[in-house]
Formats: structure tokens, sequence, C-alpha cells
């Protein structure tokens, strides 16, 4: 079975429910902190309290990112790499350099 | 005129309208980039292209931290120093080292 | 051929006499910048130019651990999912969040 | 008493012999871990292992940075702001974005 494959030119990832829920979840949890922000905004906060919630949402897609990337080389890089594809690996270091 | 004080026990920070209405359109779009990536996963798309526009809001919330700082001590800092308050120096470099 | 193997229960990387080379001549450029900001340091420079030393010596330590981990994934990570061996995905991933 | 100057249109900081020490100890801490991973690039050490110190190299040239940040706020800074002079609020926020 592929992890991994095109559909209608656009490149599509099966991922099973749970863990679809799992990183919807999640990002509804950050969605929830960037309103948290907005609502610290209007009531006039302090820019120092502010500041800590927005690193605290850095945390948390950083924390995102680091999941899909885990389950992104746990599938779809050991089946490329199983099928001759190596593309792939400078596509990973290119996301290592991004997330720097 | 005070840019900082405690209103009920919460620090709050007096900002211009245009200040406020900058942030949260920033902070809008942020949301809307979150919900494409909400929509991404549903219709599950590539990892590489989920991280990548993850990585794209990562920098977008920086930049709304670096605007903040900016404006953070350009008035807070400044008048607090002025006042003789430094305990805000401290405060400061907490939020460098968080950032980091 | 085997790039990583283990010698005296040290693990080994074989590396050309060129990738050797190169990475040799990016460390002592780091060390020589290094050396460049204790001059600084004894000859009373201002902060904010030595930060910037700083800062640059950041990048590169970032850009010679990109040039390994390009390396790393093209050779060893390759040859250990071929062989079936998928710690090494792990350990990727740990050193994502390290440099992150 | 004046921390920074201008001396033959170079911007000098006093700082004292004993501020002096600790960062130059630390900076020959980073030439000895930067001189350790040279030699592991001589003997042909494991990726893994070498870009492990790499990041901890990375992690004590932020730790200096933030050493040497939080004396220039404490001193340059204030001396700066108390004399209204506002130019150094725009080179630290410019610092913030270069460590981020």
């Amino acid at each position: 079975m592929n992890c991994c494959k095109e559909e209608n030119n656009i490149k599509v990832k099966l991922r099973s429910e749970e863990e679809k829920k799992n990183i919807i979840t999640r990002l509804n949890r950050v969605i929830g902190q960037m309103n948290g922000v907005k609502k610290m905004i209007e009531e006039n906060r302090y820019c120092d309290d502010v500041l800590i919630q927005l690193s605290a949402i850095d945390k948390s897609i950083k924390s995102i990112a680091n999941l899909m990337l885990d389950s992104h080389m746990h599938t779809c890089l050991i089946e490329n790499i199983k099928q001759g594809n190596y593309d792939i690996v400078d596509e990973i270091v290119e996301l290592f350099k991004r997330f720097q």
C-alpha cells in the first residue's frame, strides 16, 4: 500500500482517522490560543503578557510540525526510499532549514 | 501620560485604535492560515505541503511578536526606565530567550 | 559498502577526504570568528558589534550542521532504511527538535 | 560615568575585568568544543554524534549572547535612554530578530 500518491495533480497522504483527528484537535487548540490573544489586544492587556502568549503559540506550532514530521518520516520517507525515490531527502533537509 | 498601568490588578497597555486594528488584522490572517491547514488535513494533503504552511505560520507569529516588541520597547520600556523602574529590562531579556 | 559501522563500540562514518577537508575548513573558519570575538572583548568593543558577530557565528554553526545533515541523510539514512533499520528516523526527528 | 563611548571612530564599551574574564572563559570553552568537533571529524565519528555536539555549541553561543545582551541592556540601554538617545532601542529589536 502506498501512503503518498498523486490525485488530479495534487499530492495526497493517506492518514488514519485517528491521526487526522489528533492533528485537527491540536490546530483547533492553537486557533483558540490565537483568539485568546485577539481578546487580550481588545482588552488592552500588557505587551509582555501578550508576547508570552505568542511565544507559547510558537511552541505549539512547532510541536504540531514535529508530530507531522515524525509521521512523515516513518511513512512517506521510508516508503519512497524503499522505492528508490530519494528526492524526498532533499525535501526534508529543506524543512529542517525552514524550522531552524 | 503613562502607556502602562494597572487596573483591578491587571496590567494594561494603552494602544491607539490604529495599532490595535493592525495587530488584530495580522492575528486574523494567521487564524485564516491555521484554518487553511485544517482544510489541508481534511483533504489529505501531502505532509511536506502542510509543513511548509506551518513554517509560514511560524514566521507570521514571530513577525507579529517583533512588531509588538518594537512598540513595547519604544513606549513601556522607555517610560519605565525614565521613571527609574528597571525590572522591565529583565522581562525583555526573558522574552529574548523565549523567542530564540 | 557500508558508510556507517561500529569499531570498538564507537559508531563511525566513512567520509571522503574531500568531505572531511570541507567540514574542517568550515570549522576552522568558525574558530577564527570566535577568536575575533575574543579580541573584540579584549579591546572593549561595543556590545551590539560583538552580538552581531555572535549571531553570524550562530548562522555558520547551523550552516555546517545543515551540510552534515544533508550528507547524513543521503548516506546513513538511505543505507539504514534499505537494510530495514528504522531507528535512525527517530534519531533525525530528535536532531530536528535540537536545532529548532 | 559613561559605559559606552567612541574612541577613534570605534564604539567601545567599558567592561569590568571580571566581566571580560567571564566572557572570554566562555568563549574559550566554545573554542574547545569546536576543536573537539574537528577531532571527531578526523576520527570519522558518526554524523548524529557530531550533530549533537554542534547543537550543544549552538546553545553555548546563544547563552553567551544572552549574557551579553543582559549586561548591554542594564548598562548601555539604560544610560542611553536616560540621555534621550533612543536609537539603541531599534538596535536591540534588530538583535532580537537576528537571534530568532
